[in-house]
């Protein structure tokens, strides 16, 4: 797959879960990678909800990808955006940001691992009113309306419209939704406490709806439950088996067991659906390749493109059926997995040996509901309450040690936990003036 | 000026230096404060230069007002902006964010701390090539700039326009510029040292242009000599005595000793002058109140408008001229020392006591340049150095303590310290998407 004299290339597209651990894997291997992403940091999303309740900055979950990658002497990063595909000729074509010209590059093999975006159903005027979190300006906004919504009941002198400033919605009761309603919780409970005149914070209603008969669907039974519960206990309520049928800046309409049912409320958050990124559909016009319903890539078992060997599809841009009938979930273990054995195989096709076909290793599924309640599933082992809750807490940090930003987000949490504050409490603008 | 049976309402405008230390020594006051900002939080300013260079996070420098105030039981926070007065009623007109309706707020004493913003002598097309620094969202703009300029000259095959990209042209050689060019060296130097592949950051130029003589021209002439010393030590040059004649997005011209010059740059920061927020023209409008050529409303000795004793001016907002001729510069210690001073004239205002005019107890000024080098002035001790640096550390982290984020931001420093790194190194996007 060579060309004579040169170093095989090795195009990884965004640096996620997926894309970034196939670059570390790659160090020192006889490549020359060139990892891709429009923005120059990577970003820890799975605690993108505590960035949306104030209880971290966007630096402390997010760390340069140039310097994660410092050391890899045959790796470069570059800023921009895949827009285009040339199997044949096997380029990929580059938009940077803010310039007309577009750049070509070439590779030998192409890594795509540009993960999923929030999905409203193809609602546009729900995404507006219900935003979703995948981004650090998703996850800054999201702050602002939360804590606007105080501000705005704190100035409100009708009940009924003071009421709805202090009613939240959550659309999910996946792990973000939950996660969410009990930072919203302790946020009500605790942070503000003695902050406004006018209103007590705690009386702020906070509501998930979910499609299915309990929250944390992914889970076992007996978690949900103990989930339910512990939201419960912080004053957040899930509504399960209810499917959301409108969404608007007012409120939000669903409909449970035959009949609609209204909230009034206006800030509405979305942790529902996702949708694989764009890229897939490229790839599919492109390359032939078959997408399933959420717009993912179905792959192979060694996570190529079918009549592609030298295209890999990693994380949650990929459908992976291969492994106990149903894919596999979009989670960052997934991810990550599958980022490391894109660079065995690119690593055993140089040497021309061959590796078995990717096989997901499950470690356990976690989620914290507030400030010391957790659920965790091992499999044989299940976990809930604070021992959970500690386990969490160890597990993040021994993943954000690779990106070092332990110590700081230790602090912070630290800091937070024994003082009830949450220092990242910014209402900031955005739209006001165009960046570059 | 009590109204019968009704605590004497206190309106201060925006929570920075002055109007919250106004409200801090009003705690336990027998008045009503109201505390009117546009933003939700007090920003330390003194520091912004860190987060445009990446060193902290926003919510490190900035503390909640409603967090800040919670004790104070006698103060309440309104999220809002005012947009205009009415000094023979006693009211003032507020416009809420992102709210059509107007509201009204009545007040015995007003105080105004709406502070500057940067000045480009009225020169928009400057404004938008060279940015300045007064608000978070300059500070991440300002961020954004400087690391794409890095990322821009990766890509950049032309040497030419490369080493536009490596210019960085400062205007402005008072504290923020010297403070910024040192950061900006820092960057280049150590931060960025390994992060790229086909350019060595740091071969950057990093420029200051400054109009006088010499750099931090409010300093003894020992202390500039000083700072321009260690600026060339880190790589950044000093240009003095020249006047900026034009700035656009490829560069700046400035006159010096009769001759234009122009130096090829993208990216041209404005640290030079501000310029009186426009609340003061309206208090000129409305209470017939003077102002002097930067803007700035002119005050009696005890901060008040002339002819309207119930309204106070302070902060970068008065001009006071009482002291030693010139007026009182525009930092942050005459700021926090007005603001105490306009508390207690209210205090004995209500108790029928009269109080001295003013007087700023000037204790020292401060510039750090990069990792260990500062410059103090404290009349007659005044130190160049490491030991001034370690000065600058202890005197900010002191005033730190009140908005608890001391903890935080000395682990961030002592981490970015011994690792060279800068974790906030984000390149975030502004305008995509209307926030609320």
């Amino acid at each position: 797959m060579d060309q004579a004299g040169s170093a095989h290339r090795v195009v990884i597209v965004v640096g996620g879960f997926a894309g970034l651990y196939a670059a570390k894997a790659l160090k020192s291997a006889p490549v020359e990678v060139t990892l891709v992403d429009r923005r120059n940091f990577h970003l820890f999303q799975p605690l993108l909800y505590q960035v949306a309740t104030g209880a971290l900055s966007p630096g402390e979950i997010a760390s340069p990808l140039r310097f994660v990658l410092r050391k890899h002497k045959n790796t470069r990063v570059l800023l921009g955006e895949v827009v285009d595909l040339d199997p044949a000729r096997r380029t990929v074509a580059l938009a940077a940001g803010g310039e007309v010209s577009r750049a070509e590059l070439s590779y030998d093999t192409l890594v795509l691992a540009t993960g999923s975006c929030p999905h409203h159903f193809g609602r546009q005027d729900w995404e507006q009113a219900a935003p979703g979190l995948k981004s650090i300006e998703d996850a800054t906004n999201m702050r602002g309306r939360i804590l606007l919504a105080f501000e705005r009941a704190e100035r409100e002198p009708d009940p009924d419209a003071r009421r709805q400033w202090l009613t939240f919605v959550i659309v999910g009761g996946g792990p973000t939704g939950v996660e969410l309603a009990g930072a919203l919780a302790e946020i009500a409970n605790d942070t503000l406490k003695n902050d406004f005149r006018a209103i007590d914070p705690s009386e702020a209603r906070i509501l998930i709806l979910e499609g299915s008969d309990r929250v944390l669907p992914s889970f076992p039974a007996g978690l949900s439950a103990a989930a339910e519960k512990a939201l419960l206990r912080l004053g957040a309520r899930a509504i399960t088996a209810s499917l959301v049928t409108a969404v608007d800046a007012q409120g939000v309409t669903y409909r449970r067991g035959g009949q609609d049912c209204r909230i009034a409320s206006r800030t509405v958050l979305w942790a529902a659906g996702v949708q694989a990124s764009p890229l897939g559909r490229l790839l599919a016009e492109r390359a032939g390749a078959e997408l399933d319903r959420g717009g993912r890539v179905i792959v192979e078992a060694d996570l190529t493109v079918p009549g592609r060997p030298e295209i890999l599809v990693i994380g949650d841009l990929a459908c992976y059926p291969h492994q106990g009938g149903r894919p596999l979930p979009g989670v960052a273990p997934v991810a990550m997995q599958q980022g490391s054995y894109a660079a065995r195989l690119i690593r055993a096709r140089l040497e021309r040996r061959a590796i078995p076909p990717f096989r997901y290793r499950r470690k356990g599924d976690m989620a914290t509901i507030g400030r010391h309640e957790a659920v965790a599933d091992f499999g044989r082992f299940r976990f809930a309450g604070f021992f959970a809750w500690l386990l969490w807490l160890f597990v993040h940090l021994m993943y954000l040690v690779e990106f070092d930003n332990r110590l700081l987000v230790f602090t912070e949490w630290a800091y937070n936990y024994f003082t009830f504050n949450r220092g990242a409490r910014l209402i900031t603008e955005r739209g006001s003036e165009a960046g570059m």
